[in-house]
C-alpha cells in the first residue's frame, strides 16, 4: 500500500464542487472514477478542504492510498488520458504512507480576481467577478492591512459552518492591478468557510464607500457576519497553492 | 435612417462562429435577434470579417441600419440586457451612413495565445492552443521575421477561400512571453482565410524543428498550402481591433 499525493488543476465552472454530493457532478467524484479505472480500486480521495461551485483550482492537492503497481509519477498521466479536460493532475507523487492532504495543510494561498469595467468581458464572465463601478482604490488598500494577522473572523464566516476554532492568521494580502484586472492574493494558515469571498465582497463595499477602511477593525471585533460585507462571488476565486 | 457601429466581444467557444449559418448559432443570428427585440426591425448586421467555431473577439466591429429613436450610446445597454454573457457590445456609436464594416476596414490585429507546458491548463482550455513540446523561440523569433511586408499569401490560406487577391501586408508581428502563455500580436491590411492559424501552426512547427527558419521565404514563394505547416486551433486566436 502507498500513498499518493495529486496536485490538481481545474475550472469550477461545470461542477458542483470539490465535494462529492448526492446530486450534481464534483471533481472529487470525477477523479475517484478515474482512479477506479485507471487502477480498479474504489478509493477515498482525501482533498486538502472543500472548494464551492464555480471555484477554480491551480494546486489542489488530494491523497489517497493504493495498491497500483502504476509508477508514481505516471499516474497523472493515466488519470489525465480519462479525466475531462478541465480537471488536469499536474503532478502525482509517493509521499508518507501518514500524510493527510487535509490534516497536514500548514496554509493556503487564494487568489480573487475582480474585473473593473462598465460593461463585463466575455471573455472573464467564468473566471472573475465582474464589478461595474469605480473604485477607491486607496481606501481599499488601507483596509486590506487591517485583515492580516492573527483574529478571529468570525464576522467573515458563512453562518452555520460549525468550525471548532474561528481564528485564523493572514500572512499576505496585496493586490496588483494587471490592465483591466485587480488580482488580489491571500495567504494564511486556514481559511473559514466563504472567508476569503466575504473579505473581497467588503473590501469591495469599501471600494465604493460603503464602509470606511478603519470601520474594518470593528467589524472584526464584532465577530458578527452581519456587519461584514457582501459573499463575492465564486468565480473569481482560485485556490493557487496548499502549504505543507 | 441611422448607421450604428458595434464594438463586440465574444467568446466563440459555443458558436459556429460569426456568420449565421442554417444550422448551429452565430454571433450574427443572436446580435440581429437582440436588435430585432430592442427596435422590432430585421436588419442586415454587416460584420468586418468571419470569425470560425471557437475563435474570440475582443473587438469585432459590426454596423446596421435603423430608424430606432434609441440614443446611439444607449443601444449597447439595451442589447446587452439581452445577449447572452458570452456576447458584449462594448461600444455603440452613430457613424456616416456610408460606413460599412467589411469594405471600410484597411486593417486588423489579431492575437494568438499559446500554452506551452507538458500538461494543459484546465483554465485555458477554451483560450489557448495547447503545445505539450520545449519550443526553440530563438528560431521561431528568426521565422516571425519573414512574414512581415507584403507578400502573397497563397501559401497560407485554407484552400477553397476563392478570395480575389491573396496578397496581404503584414506590418507588425511580435511575441511577448507572459509566465507560461506564448502571446503573438500581428497585424495587417487583411488576412486571408486561416491565414493567422496557418502561419501560427507553421511557427509552431519551426520551434518544433520540423522546419528552418530560412526556409519560410521558400514556403512564401511556394503558394502553396501543402508546403506551409498544420492549422493552429482556433481556441487561441482572438480578433482584437479593425482598423478603419
Amino acid at each position: 500500500m502507498i500513498n499518493i499525493k495529486l496536485t490538481i488543476q481545474y475550472e469550477g465552472t461545470n461542477y458542483c464542487g470539490w465535494q462529492k454530493q448526492k446530486n450534481g457532478n464534483s471533481i472529487q467524484k470525477e477523479i475517484e472514477r478515474a482512479i477506479k479505472e485507471v487502477t480498479g480500486e474504489n478509493v477515498n480521495l482525501i482533498g486538502s478542504g472543500r472548494t464551492d461551485k464555480g471555484v477554480h483550482a491551480i494546486g489542489q492537492v488530494a491523497n489517497f492510498l493504493t495498491n497500483t503497481s502504476i509508477p508514481p509519477d505516471r499516474i497523472k498521466f493515466a488519470l489525465n488520458n480519462i479525466l475531462p479536460e478541465d480537471i488536469r493532475i499536474i503532478e502525482s507523487e509517493e509521499v508518507n504512507i501518514n500524510f493527510h492532504s487535509r490534516y497536514d495543510a500548514i496554509g493556503k494561498r487564494y487568489k480573487y480576481v475582480i474585473y473593473s469595467s462598465q460593461i463585463g468581458n466575455p471573455l472573464y464572465r467564468n473566471f472573475a467577478y465582474h464589478v461595474p463601478f469605480a473604485f477607491d482604490i486607496e481606501e481599499m488598500k488601507k483596509a486590506m492591512k487591517f485583515f492580516i494577522g492573527t483574529h478571529d473572523f468570525s464576522a467573515f464566516m458563512a453562518s452555520n459552518s460549525g468550525a471548532k476554532s474561528t481564528i485564523r492568521t493572514i500572512d499576505k494580502f496585496f493586490l496588483e492591478k494587471k490592465d483591466d484586472l485587480m488580482v488580489f492574493t491571500i495567504e494564511g494558515n486556514g481559511f473559514l468557510y466563504n472567508m476569503v469571498r466575504i473579505i473581497i465582497g467588503t473590501l469591495v463595499d469599501v471600494g465604493r464607500k460603503r464602509f470606511k477602511s478603519d470601520e474594518i477593525p470593528h467589524i472584526i471585533k464584532s465577530k458578527n457576519r452581519r456587519f461584514a460585507g457582501h459573499t463575492a462571488p465564486p468565480e473569481g476565486l482560485y485556490l493557487v497553492k496548499v502549504f505543507y
